[in-house]
């Protein structure tokens, strides 16, 4: 009557079952709620083998972000083909982060909720995920604006503000998709735009909307 | 040689000073790092005093964020001439916002960074505030959907991502022009107000921009 013989896994292939069940229960719970236990569990693992790779529940959830955040950047860069015309790369670039964000709920959670909810470190993971993407969107709009036939003399700030604004929106359209059973990744990323192309293609034939004298 | 006679002064008055002092610390050194004797000193009182009124620091912390998150609604909505047309509207409302969370940026830091990296209770404090922009935007979008000379048949879901949209560009905007020295609350406004309204307008217009086939 042996034992039934464990089959042995490489390091590599249990820690990432352990962050997709962290993920789940951290999404799921919110972070201070989430039980290693739970999490152990969901893995089919022991909890001190958990302990063994990931170190504590602070570590288990940076390494939750890290994994998440590059995950969602490389989504969306792979969304878009670096030929096409920049609508159409923004349009293919919102479509798979409202894509990503549908399929994968939880993880969205932990990014956009969970990590901001925690303290500064966690949220400072976060951050730079975030920036990585301004950036992005900055260079496709200043692309946009080369495109657009006139001089591109949108002013480098103004260009900062405007990928600010459509990374924020995006964020919010994000979680306001999720909530709701209806709102397919296509919708969303169609409201989102709507609203943000028309904007930019009038801002770069030069129809800016002209504020009343201060 | 008489003590100096403290001068008393009524509770509200005493709440304010601390809640005043309370913002501020919290706004620089972040939740945990504030400490209540920090507090104490700036509000001019003694430690006991800030506990014997606001009970605890979490409750100091929902007092502020509650006094504070008023305080930015009351701000955007009587920046607006309700006798306005819609655009002006949007634009007087993005400029009180931006001039207000401009003119306290410890108080938007609270709002919009401390008050959801420190736990669920806290952020539904901000969620609340947040919900009720929203509302308000969205109809503010709906009369301008009105105004716009053609059937207003944007469909409701339509409307409420457009409104999610722009409050989460509103929010990445205050939160970039406060950390440059250099983004007046008049530019912020009209950055977001030249991707909005361009945008908006081009929508009520029928000019939706239309996505290639799925």
């Amino acid at each position: 009557m042996g034992a039934v013989k464990t089959k042995r896994m490489p390091r590599a292939v249990r820690e990432q079952q352990m962050l997709d069940a962290a993920v789940e229960i951290f999404g799921r719970r919110g972070y201070m709620a989430a039980s290693m236990d739970e999490i152990a569990e969901l893995a089919g693992v022991s909890k001190p083998l958990v302990y063994l790779y990931l170190n504590s529940k602070d570590d288990l959830f940076t390494a939750c972000i890290r994994r998440e955040a590059q995950a969602l950047v490389a989504a969306v860069r792979s969304g878009i083909g670096p030929d096409q015309s920049a609508d159409r790369q923004l349009w293919d670039g919102l479509l798979a982060f409202f894509a990503h964000t549908g399929a994968h709920p939880l993880s969205w959670s932990v990014l956009h909720l969970q990590a901001r909810t925690h303290g500064e470190t966690f949220a400072a993971e976060v951050t730079a995920m975030r920036e990585e993407i301004v950036a992005f969107v900055t260079q496709l709009i200043v692309v946009a604006a080369r495109e657009a036939h006139r001089d591109p003399d949108l002013p480098e700030r103004e260009v900062a503000g405007l990928a600010e604004a459509l990374v924020g929106a995006a964020e919010s359209l994000a979680a306001w998709a999720n909530a709701s059973d209806s709102v397919t990744p296509r919708q969303a990323a169609a409201t989102l735009m709507n609203f943000a192309w028309a904007g930019l293609s009038d801002l770069m034939r030069g129809n800016a909307w002209n504020p009343p004298a201060a």
